[in-house]
């Protein structure tokens, strides 16, 4: 859809004293909070547009880092000059969460109270205290309304926590993939991942940081129970069904292909299990384990319903914003049957809401891949929303 | 149904000098199979029926253990005096399968060949060497044909393949919840806990009798996910939701329900941690680890389709008993759409099927619960087989 040249980015990060008074009780002081700007912010600063991330991505939405080869940001489809969410008219911010571990402070970080490094005495953060923080930086950027606040998944509850935290401050919310709290089921997953990582002899109740290693074990089962729930069962049979890995190495060797089983409990062999354990891997030299623990707790935080009685529309009642929500189909995690409680709560409030649920095949994952309807969709909103500051 | 006093039965067990020919190439010698059997076996040695076990269920089908209190049978509600597959009229009969924890030869005993316990080195077992170890039973009771064979998940590949390995010596077979073989997703779940039990470092390569340890960590993370999987969405949330274990001891306790949240990563928070960690602790007391990857393994193998040309109608062809099929709605494990593929391809060989698909809500696990409209289906199903013999 664009010629432009690829967007080059540099991470900023801003020190805050706090305290930041945080929904258990705790507070939290001396922190920072990584972020990147995309665009450039108007002169009545009515552009501006809050990308909230998920689980395991950060505030490098999009662009690429300077003299970096595979650094495009974790939405640089969806979000950069001529995209969906298009830098050339948005001035577009992702701000990398407390408690994540890609630069904003976190469990792997000091405690400047104590001067050890937190472990899993970093406080339990919830969604709600990742919107405070958010708006302390949007403060502090000279900030006061956004034109929009988007996200998918945990990062579609965050937009969902602005419109309620802060009604007065979010002109359009962008919802996808997202959900009103979790179920049962989603809370089960996440529970067995947690198990697998404080069970890992080398998490060491989470001060692993002191004994120089790391619950990779853990951390390589939690990244696999992921894996499974982000995708769709047609997509994981179109791509790998019951190939068998002796196949696939021996099409790479140019050989006919092996297609017996070795009959062996522990060595792979089907694709799927090749794919999973490489997914898992890779995750674990990167992803700090007590921020997969506070992260996946903030997923089972987020209800806000529950100070009101269980009452979806009665919660969103506080919302003025506009709305977009946006399922996909084959989603198992978060269903379009979830979207759907949040469009419904929002129509029992007559609030302005659109809503597509795409016929995408790859389930949860599908909020962050191409498709056209998808993209076309998210794009027509945002030249509305675009009309409300350009008029 | 029943007012028959319960039925009370002994284990039995049967040594066979072998060897066993297993489809790896590898042969297994001197070993024992524990069954169980229910009933009489009428004079024309017709009314015969076998019953085959899932993952972790045993030869200990139905009935109690004299003098044992909670030693029920594992599809006792099925099974028994008057119950669906009526033990008034049918011999009915239920095998430990090799590789198995629960007395038939598995991996905790010693090999005769070398003196030292299995461990690992237990030779891959398969539906297909299961079935002909239960066939080598069924010669040495001196049954040469089968009124029925019968299994739910696991244990209905089981029947199926039963079908296509003798297929005179099965009249009828009873295909409960089960699939033609796994999709990448159910080898997705399986490989995690897999990789959960071989990744915990007291697991020692499979040989860890010798250390005098018990994997229990990657077990119980096994035993979690495998029970999200038998549970359906719906279910987990009718059952648990999203209900705080604060506000069920405090109502154990008689106070008014607390409801607050004690914001903590690593404690029990929701009832449906709780449940899972309670599972997972009682499996990784009882259940053998070996055991686990060679039942897991046994399930990705099983493909009839596989050797011709993935044709499922070709494979079934070789069939020439009657079945029942019975799918569960709710089943997201194996869900109807599995099912009806059998149906399909028995009926393009022009077999005589029935199939029911059960509208029950407790997904996978629903194979082991009562529902009128299953328990009926069977019931019926079953009464046509007696006509037969009694005629």
């Amino acid at each position: 859809m664009s010629s432009s040249p690829p967007l080059v980015v540099t991470p900023q990060s801003m020190q805050f004293a706090g305290p930041l008074a945080l929904r258990s009780g705790a507070s939290i002081s001396d922190y920072t909070l990584a972020y990147e700007t995309y665009g450039t912010l108007n002169a009545e600063r009515s552009n501006a547009v809050l990308v909230c991330h998920a689980l395991n991505a950060s505030h490098h939405v999009a662009g690429v880092y300077q003299g970096q080869a595979r650094s495009e940001g974790w939405w640089d489809n969806m979000v950069g000059p001529g995209k969906p969410l298009d830098t050339d008219r948005f001035f577009v911010i992702g701000v990398n969460n407390l408690g994540s571990c890609f630069g904003s402070t976190g469990p792997m970080h000091v405690n400047p109270a104590t001067g050890r490094v937190y472990g899993a005495d970093f406080p339990v953060v919830t969604v709600e205290d990742w919107v405070d923080a958010q708006a302390a930086l949007l403060d502090a950027l000279g900030i006061e309304t956004l034109a929009a606040v988007m996200g998918g998944s945990l990062g579609g509850m965050q937009a969902l926590s602005w419109t309620l935290q802060y009604p007065e401050r979010v002109r359009h919310a962008v919802v996808v993939a997202s959900a009103p709290n979790l179920t049962a089921e989603n809370i089960a997953f996440n529970e067995v991942a947690r198990r697998a990582i404080v069970t890992d002899p080398d998490f060491h109740g989470g001060h692993f940081y002191e004994h120089g290693v790391v619950p990779k074990r853990g951390l390589r089962i939690a990244r696999m129970i992921g894996h499974i729930t982000y995708l769709s069962d047609d997509v994981m049979n179109a791509k790998f069904g019951r190939i068998l890995r002796s196949a696939v190495e021996g099409e790479n060797n140019g050989e006919a292909a092996g297609a017996d089983y070795r009959y062996s409990t522990q060595d792979v062999e089907f694709q799927i299990e090749s794919y999973l354990r490489y997914q898992g891997d890779k995750f674990s030299e990167y992803f700090d384990a007590n921020t997969y623990l506070l992260i996946t707790r903030a997923l089972d935080y987020f209800d806000p319903a529950r100070n009101h009685g269980g009452k979806l529309s009665a919660a969103l009642a506080q919302a003025r914003a506009k709305f977009l929500l946006v399922s996909f189909k084959t989603d198992w995690r978060f269903s379009p049957a979830r979207s759907r409680e949040i469009v419904k709560a929002l129509l029992d409030n007559s609030r302005n809401v659109s809503y597509a649920e795409i016929d995408a095949p790859h389930g949860h994952d599908a909020f962050l891949l191409d498709d056209v309807r998808y993209m076309g969709v998210v794009r027509s909103y945002f030249e509305r929303v675009a009309k409300e500051f350009q008029q």
